[in-house]
């Protein structure tokens, strides 16, 4: 947790930004519900403890079951909470009070968690308005309901204006914040980017024939464990790359294959990294895994330079997209121009994703406040086409934004098959060699996070996890030599 | 996944024992409701996905958003699930149908899953009884209230006989199988059994003055998931082994501390293990230090000599006060007759929990099922006092339980005064010896997993986890000199 002080001026800094919103007077209440414990098998046997997100970012408190509301017209602020009795103490040790915690974070005023419900029906009571955000859990999402008297569908829904939806203006003053990390902030991401790239070295030197992919899998969430909260989100690890999100990790590693581990930390704080790089399984590339695994290494570089305030990260995806297309026409599987082939949207069959999204204290940065609403300006909207329309992130960049850059090239059988037989790619695509000569390949992804500078972005973390081929297979070999 | 004749042959055994319950044609439907992912910070970042428990006995699947519908009149199965499009192909990877999914459990009739809002309305409408189990997550919970029409406390209470209320009659039906764990059962828990063990040994080793306590967590967490499905319950590892539920790691390790870990590993099958050992932190315990913990051994040896068929746990528990408070009694802390003392409850002051629990697809086994439906003979019931009261398992052991067997002794200070302001020991208690010797004293606690067999008992796992205070002391010179 920060000092208070960086609580007191975030709440102070939302209230203002909500100032604007309405005349004073009729401005309402901002209701922050945390999480609580999130049963696995059974109601008293709960996964690791995650705080709700902007409830770190505006309270810092890691502890379940509290609520707050921010009084928007009065500037007074309120936590909801429950004091612990002998038998907690007993079970969970001696423990500081409500009140006292609470100070911890700036606010004076507490009550039960149970008052919550009636101090909300006299707000309501009086034709206030009560601002929240969506809720990401269900629990979240049942008391909401339950305290407001609205369905579990409109209390999901963001809208702007009175109604018995979350907040719009109160989701755009949260992005407005959140989009933007503070120095103190960017020091968490880098610890977190160093967790991440220890996460991923362990795993990139475990790797090797006939072991299970499952325990490399345990051995670098036992590192994000040891050192931060845990993995930022399920970890990939996977000799079929082409299926972007797999998390079944029960194979054997067989030899000649690609691996694609795409995975991160979150430190003790929350903060996320994210990285992902792509092995050959016998230690070597083949040849022509090596030539499209440098077509991907050149788009993430390329997206890296293009990297600074002012431009969008949309026309970085756009430029990338050029370039891994251009170059697989080098290889033979593009056909005709490449440049037009871009155009019409012919890199999404080989990368149906974004370049990055926004990284912070989630890894896909709000994504529960909208994902549009995050990750586009005003004036832009979505592509309609695979690949640049799965786009998280596309705003014009701003220093202080935190991104992922992950160009990837997959050969997916089924998507394959798909624009073959709806001609989707015009002409521009080789068919014949792709099925002759790519339908096992599977998948290469590399990904690094970017923090925008005032002056251009730099890279996560203490030093980079090796890319280029040749340091990889290096990397591999000295990993190698050790364990014999 | 077991092979598909358990689990036809389960959900067969349970038609037949609900049949005792009703009539034919009165018997009405059992609804079994699977587990959904779990968001963690936010709706698609979702924790390791853990299937409902009952589900698994019943169906084996370990995939989310799952339902199934036994008509406990016709005998008839249907299963209730969605099918996978296109877009989930591209992420996920090809999958198997659905019918070929539920084929592999022995259902051959399926549904999507939005289909079972019908089918449930059409029961209902005839008339029909739907029985159902507690939910154990919110989703579950809303899920049931919204299908049936009741609220979240209508579903969450178990009740006999027609009513808005979760089903004691499928409740007693799902204990009484689960409760006797049959031989492949036993194979599984004994793997759980051995990665639990591993996770233990590799902490012991980890144990040294100046770490910080997160480290070993975090090695032992990493062999949890290397070889299972992660922890069977979040990992206890405190230098204030007195907080008997402590899940902050945040502590340097400090010289002459006693450490305790209470922790345990599910294997992929969703199995658990539960062992707790005390360590001292500098490798050696001091003569305080180990008069407290040879007595926790022997009543951990003692409880483990009687487990036999035909024993009720209750008996061992009481056996155990009696030699515990007799023990305690030698070093001066009880006064007095240590059998009258055991009789009035003393020793729930140093050993305020109970002895053991179920184990099986659950740490505490079936714990949402209701504690005492599970752990208590018809005949049987809670006893008022601290510690025996909170025995969760008190029932006559038969073949195939599967219990934990972990007495502890713990100095709280917090409790200490209370009895000695409350007059709670009746005299029993010396506690000018407490005060001047044993408040900053910490805790010990000793915990096998132990299977009752055909003629006695064995414990669980390829070898026991050393628990002789020469045996601890020696291992962890051992890891000690290895580190040199």
């Amino acid at each position: 947790m920060f000092n208070k002080e960086v609580y007191i001026r975030r709440r102070k800094t939302l209230m203002e930004k909500m100032a604007a919103t309405a005349p004073e007077g009729k401005r309402g209440l901002a209701l922050f519900i945390g999480n609580v414990e999130a049963p696995a098998q059974y109601k008293d046997n709960a996964y690791k403890f995650r705080q709700d997100s902007s409830w770190i970012y505006f309270f810092g408190l890691q502890e379940p079951r509290y609520a707050a509301v921010l009084d928007l017209d009065s500037g007074e602020e309120k936590v909801y909470a429950d004091d612990v009795d002998m038998d907690d103490i007993v079970w969970m040790g001696p423990q500081p009070s409500v009140a006292e915690i609470a100070a911890g974070f700036g606010v004076s005023r507490t009550a039960s968690y149970g008052a919550l419900d009636a101090d909300l029906a006299r707000a309501a009571a009086g034709g206030r308005r009560i601002h929240f955000l969506p809720p990401s859990r269900y629990y979240n999402t049942m008391k909401l309901a339950s305290l407001l008297g609205y369905t579990y569908e409109e209390v999901a829904k963001v809208a702007p204006g009175e109604g018995k939806h979350a907040s719009m203006e109160l989701v755009k003053a949260v992005i407005s914040m959140r989009l933007v990390k503070e120095d103190i902030e960017i020091a968490e991401m880098d610890k977190a980017g160093a967790i991440g790239q220890k996460q991923h070295s362990v795993a990139r030197d475990a790797i090797r024939t006939g072991i299970i992919e499952q325990s490399i899998v345990g051995l670098m969430d036992g590192v994000t464990l040891a050192e931060g909260w845990g993995v930022s989100f399920p970890t990939i690890l996977t000799q079929h790359g082409e299926t972007l999100h797999n998390h079944l990790h029960d194979k054997i590693i067989e030899p000649g294959r690609l691996m694609v581990i795409d995975a991160g930390a979150e430190n003790n704080e929350g903060y996320a990294s994210d990285f992902t790089r792509t092995y050959p399984t016998s230690g070597k590339f083949t040849a022509k895994q090596r030539d499209v695994y440098q077509i991907v290494a050149d788009c993430n570089e390329l997206a890296f330079e293009m990297t600074r305030p002012g431009v969008t990260y949309y026309s970085v995806h756009k430029a990338m997209e050029h370039l891994m297309l251009s170059r697989l026409k080098d290889l033979g599987i593009i056909i005709g121009d490449a440049d037009e082939a871009a155009e019409l949207g012919v890199a999404g069959l080989f990368m149906p994703h974004g370049l990055g999204h926004n990284i912070g204290l989630d890894v896909h940065d709000m994504e529960d406040l909208g994902e549009d609403l995050v990750g586009y300006d005003d004036d832009q909207k979505r592509s309609p086409l695979l690949g640049l329309g799965n786009l998280r992130m596309a705003r014009k960049l701003v220093p202080g934004n935190f991104i992922s850059d992950e160009p990837g090239i997959y050969f997916i059988p089924a998507l394959i098959a798909q624009w073959k037989a709806a001609g989707t790619d015009k002409g521009h695509v080789n068919y014949g060699l792709l099925e002759k000569e790519y339908l096992d390949f599977g998948g290469i992804r590399l990904e690094d996070d970017v923090l925008v500078t005032a002056d251009g972005a730099r890279r996560t973390g203490p030093c980079r996890l090796p890319i280029q081929p040749d340091d990889v297979e290096e990397a591999m070999a000295r990993a190698n030599a050790l364990r014999r």
